[in-house]
């Protein structure tokens, strides 16, 4: 059971209902994913933060892969149950298969094991951006 | 100042010795990174490692570039500033410009924080891979 | 099926007993949370902890609202369910909405996303307290 | 030195230095933080998430304090060093001291604790929203 | 339901194969565990990963009962609720009771407090190794 | 500069100063660490902690090595820098060298890759305690 009851589209006021189908309509969904319905309950909110999920996932100097990638790397270094399942099936959708996902995870795995090795032996910066 | 004494070039046995060259030329560097210094004091952990990040890092589905940003990502998201510091370095030396980089960290920025607002709405998943 | 197994009233000593009694007191609660029944294996440790959580959690200048909403959103950002369910219930109990609560994850959201842009983009502090 | 060369007012184009003007109108700065500097590199970005601070942080149903407090205990829990200097400075100049403050972080000290053993321990819910 | 298919023993090929043998005779199991089956759509990740936990987990200063409390501790930190099943079973298999199950996990609950009590203080070292 | 000004022993009131003097002599200190002179201004939460310092890293069925060893741990994988600074020098106090706490480091980098790999590949549980 969610934290608040999902404000569902045929209770949403015009601000919030506006927006839902906006959703459905860029992700070419036949629902409004729950994220998006709990949020219903703060229409300016629900608002701005889909307005920079366009701008965010739109187009850019990266591809739509290469950021649902991102997406998914995070949301695992988080452990977000949710988030992985919704950005894994974002990437199967743009035809990742098994073996790539896997690929992607290798990554995940070597560095975040990297990170927290460097942080607990203190190592200072020799590589500079 | 590291938690560990570094193992210095001149003061490593052959088995790191021999990591230590090969690092060397894989990354075309011409100083071994401190990260892996830390690591000469255990010297069959310091070879698996390596062969591993040859193997994780090395040709596959992914290109090099995507790999890096999945670093940078992870880095980002768990605060880890060596880390940041060089996977930075590293997307620079294969040319990701300043407006790239700030993309690539605009959906770090999205997903960390949609990440924590889900599992404290406890939202279920509706969206599976 | 939880780690240990839990330590129940029946089966609990006397120096966890009383620790249990008082914790349904305080909380005024019919049943003893599993949480407090898995310490129920290291009575010193149970003792010592629910002295510190009367502290931490009783008067003083903040009021127990706004500690619990720390406490939501210190579970979120950590990601775990049992507590995220534990305090949303107490806020819950002590009259948020949910378009109360779904401010408060609006912010955690916006923080969790900027901590992590920021720790990735190396910014250096300009604003100090 | 940040990951990317932050984008000064003197450098912003029209569409950057209009959200510059706002950021420090609305909170009351003679320059921009670093951190909107670093977003000038994606114009679109940097307007789409002030828009969505303005909404957040705004007048709703917490005060500004509590949403201050929520960034704090937020920060700390992500060891953002910026974020917490940002957020203790807003706390200091809404007036809260040494005392209050060292409270807010005794909640976050207690509740990070117990995130880590609940999720350790396995422990299931019985506390529901 | 897992993010890919896992590759089954029937299913492996000989590299995966001859990897998947070594682990059910190293840990002594009738199956292989579900994370190597994930990992056999890499079989270099797999085989390279394998040698690393070998080396990793393998005799050495600290025996393997303190391995396996690093583990568990490292996971309830992280919150991800399969490690702490797997290294919990490893410790009671061990031999470690709930009553020492559960001092380890006051030790983490103490320092995952104190981690973030000390992050949002800024406390400044004093204590250096 | 930390959040607020530490209480000096100049400064302590009598219930602080009685705590700062145990704590001097528990550890074998000359001073008191910045982490309790910050919690100073919290007189019952220092005191509190305090106690619960003393029971949880006191004498048990884990020798005090191992619960060192667990707090480094622990504060790598949280990305603690005093907190690291801390445990590492308490552990060389006690006897370890650089090869002992590179391979607790190794078992650190190990288990944090693991623990995001299965949660980023959804992995079911297979090993119960």
């Amino acid at each position: 059971m969610a934290m608040v009851k999902l404000v569902e589209e045929r209770d949403a006021n015009d601000q919030v209902r506006k927006v839902y189908d906006d959703i459905k309509q860029v992700f070419g969904l036949t629902f409004v994913p729950n994220l998006f319905k709990a949020m219903g309950h703060h229409p300016a909110y629900l608002e701005a933060t889909w307005a920079r999920v366009k701008t965010v996932m739109g187009p850019g100097a990266l591809d739509r892969k290469t950021k649902e990638i991102i997406a998914l790397a995070v949301s695992a270094t988080n452990g977000c149950e949710y988030c992985v399942n919704a950005h894994g099936a974002a990437l199967k959708a743009l035809g990742l298969g098994d073996a790539e996902i896997t690929e992607v995870m290798a990554v995940v795995d070597l560095f975040n094991g990297f990170n927290r090795f460097i942080d607990g032996m203190l190592i200072e910066s020799d590589l500079k951006p």
